[in-house]
């Protein structure tokens, strides 16, 4: 664990270290991704049965190896105990109403010169969902993915998975179920990213791909962006706290791990304006490690990436790190944190006051838990609606309002010598 | 020319193969472009200095070598023709009026439970644009990527164009005062793009980089993205035109070739019902031709790409055939436009009625001309505002609130394995 003190000579270099480190894998897996997306390409269901058998050890024959079928999903909907049952259900029905009110709205204008000029919203035909078969096999993610497809209108969302040795997580498939998933096929890795994208015999080309995976997946993702539609480049999780000296050090301790127990490259982040808060905090993390099944992971992350940073105040600095940092999620626990939240810039996703731990956006308030990583939050947002929607936009002109701007785009398409283009407008006012 | 007819027994095949060809380079630059990406993040100015000798053979040594500065680009715009001038104030004010239209709304609602959750929009930082060098320097481009980026509140914006000999085109630099670009940089290729997204000494970097470029640039920027965001992977333009046999050709014509100037690889499909007509517009591109400047480029894309595609019955199979081809531009030119519109789901922009000619959505419409090419516009659109902004969620809690909806959270996490998301709820309860 890392300790700072902005008041400290070397913090700014330490500081600037800090938010330069992605503690993204370098693993270079491009060549690799590359030959497998081409096999795919090129062989279609043979190289995935081929590449199936190789990584997951398991056959692609009947079209029960290929493909979980509607009736299994909804048998492990069934199986469900009722209480993990109706808390599936409260999130996605407020995953559902949350994402509804992301609709956006189109637009069909009229100008003076008679210039009419809009916009039109509309879905994409098809969607894939990639969902890992190991640790991150998450039901929540499945529902956070795949409700905002469908409140777009997606008709055809598709679900790939690997299933090592035939395994597949029961979780997910009955999330699959409640979220209306229309296809789950049973591959996984770059392979399983290269049939959505190309299409094989058996499986259709979706038009977007969304979901979690490793760096195989994230590289093939990444390669056949502009093929398809892609959510984002994701990389490990991590929080941002903001606390003063006010809040419980058991639950602070909890929310920082919470973040820890992900993964070892996962970041936790304290901001506090109380050294003694920031020591008690310290000490407790290891009380709290000793009870938790993660520890391993959470002590590895913490011990790692964790960071504590003491500011003389949290008004007047706390915003300007939070802003250079741009974390993924930021959790605010002050008397007013909404003064704070009014300075801070970049984030992904904001949790305000004390009551509000980062978990409990991850499974049930209803805002999407997919969120820009790595300093993303400069420049992207978290998944919504509008990742399986896109705009088409229109104009239409008489002839009144053709006279009125046409001989303006007659000399910018002559100054730029484009000729033909300014002749489509002159043969038609006959100039 | 490619002439078919959706009656011909060997129309299928002939259409899937006109929908499948991207006419997109295969040139491989991708390793040529990560040495010099790698270059310039290691080395900065002094790479950017050599690299642009190479390819530009201009030298970077003064200030002004580096950069235009604002007093050059005003001195472009005064001496601008005052009928040029008024044109591209025209441009400007209308394109700014639409997006304008595009800035989102933020969210911010409160549930039965008290949950508090919304969404909060910004722009980012800074944001970069190329602006090629040779053949597709041109000032209407420059407006729109320029103009949505100062509409969503963008506070930096800097242009990168190469100066090859030392040229840079002066209606670039007008259009740069115009748009109110604040950083102009002379140099270009995958180099000025790997400046822009990692910086150097003397180019702070930027968070998104848009604009159209080479094979080089596209990949670079390709490359980056997930350093920084980026626009789009973009192709060689296109235009569907759909037609009755009440065109003149002559307009039909003018309209076709007005795409085809742009490039040897651009594409323009003409949709009729009428064989006559389709003739008669296919012998009036022979005249139109022998009229034009670019008739160079326009004769080579459209025989190589160009294609007239006959149908029974425009309404019932001309939005099938659109939706496959989702083309950039689609250029409806019937009595009724607005029916078929109804039923095209794919497409970049769309252009309605007999006196809507395509190039005047180039300039002066008002809705952006940087459109998804090479049927991307299956998932994605236009640039707009939203290109330059991001949007932060936020979720706010009270104990009532946790009490409510914490339960369900703690449920599913606990079945994920995740104990200490399950746990910062539970200390919260006294759970």
């Amino acid at each position: 664990m890392l300790r700072l003190n902005t008041r400290d000579p070397g913090f700014d270099a330490a500081f600037r270290k800090l938010v330069s480190d992605r503690r993204e894998s370098d693993e270079n897996v491009s060549r690799d991704v590359q030959i497998i997306l081409d096999d795919v390409r090129a062989r279609g269901d043979a190289a995935l049965a081929e590449l199936t058998r190789k990584f997951d050890q398991h056959e692609l024959a009947s079209d029960a190896d290929w493909q979980v079928d509607a009736a299994t999903c909804r048998e492990a909907f069934d199986n469900l105990t009722p209480d993990l049952r109706a808390a599936l259900e409260l999130a996605a029905k407020r995953i559902r109403a949350f994402h509804e009110g992301q609709k956006p709205a189109d637009r069909d204008e009229t100008d003076k010169h008679g210039v009419r000029m809009g916009a039109r919203w509309g879905a994409v035909d098809a969607a894939g969902l990639y969902v890992p078969g190991g640790r991150a096999a998450y039901p929540s993610s499945l529902l956070m993915n795949a409700i905002p497809a469908k409140v777009a209108g997606v008709e055809r969302l598709v679900v790939v998975t690997p299933s090592p040795k035939g395994q597949v997580n029961p979780l997910v498939l009955a999330a699959a179920h409640l979220a209306g998933v229309d296809e789950v096929w049973r591959i996984g890795g770059a392979q399983a990213v290269g049939a959505l994208a190309y299409g094989t015999e058996r499986i259709k080309p979706v038009d977007v791909i969304v979901g979690p995976g490793n760096a195989w997946v994230a590289e093939a993702k990444r390669q056949l962006y502009g093929v398809v539609g892609i959510d984002m480049v994701a990389g490990p999780s991590e929080i941002l706290l903001i606390a003063d000296g006010q809040n419980s050090p058991e639950w602070t301790a909890a929310d920082l791990l919470s973040q820890a127990e992900h993964d070892p490259s996962a970041q936790s982040i304290l901001i506090t304006d109380d050294p003694v808060f920031a020591d008690t905090v310290a000490d407790r993390i290891g009380v709290e490690l000793a009870m938790l099944p993660t520890a391993r992971v959470a002590s590895e992350s913490w011990n790692t990436h964790g960071t504590i940073i003491e500011v003389a105040d949290l008004m007047a600095e706390a915003p300007a790190l939070a802003n250079a940092l741009a974390a993924e999620h930021v959790q605010i626990a002050t008397d007013d944190p909404q003064a704070l939240f009014e300075r801070i810039r970049h984030a992904g996703s904001v949790f305000l006051g004390r009551m509000t731990p980062e978990a409990v956006g991850d499974y049930v308030a209803g805002p999407n838990h997919v969120l820009p990583t790595g300093r993303r939050a400069r420049f992207s947002s978290g998944l919504s609606v509008l990742d399986f929607m896109k705009r088409t936009s229109f104009i239409q002109l008489d002839a009144k309002a053709l006279k009125a701007v046409g001989p303006a785009a007659v000399e910018l398409a002559n100054a730029e010598g484009l000729t033909a283009h300014a002749r489509s407008i002159e043969v038609r006012l006959g100039i």
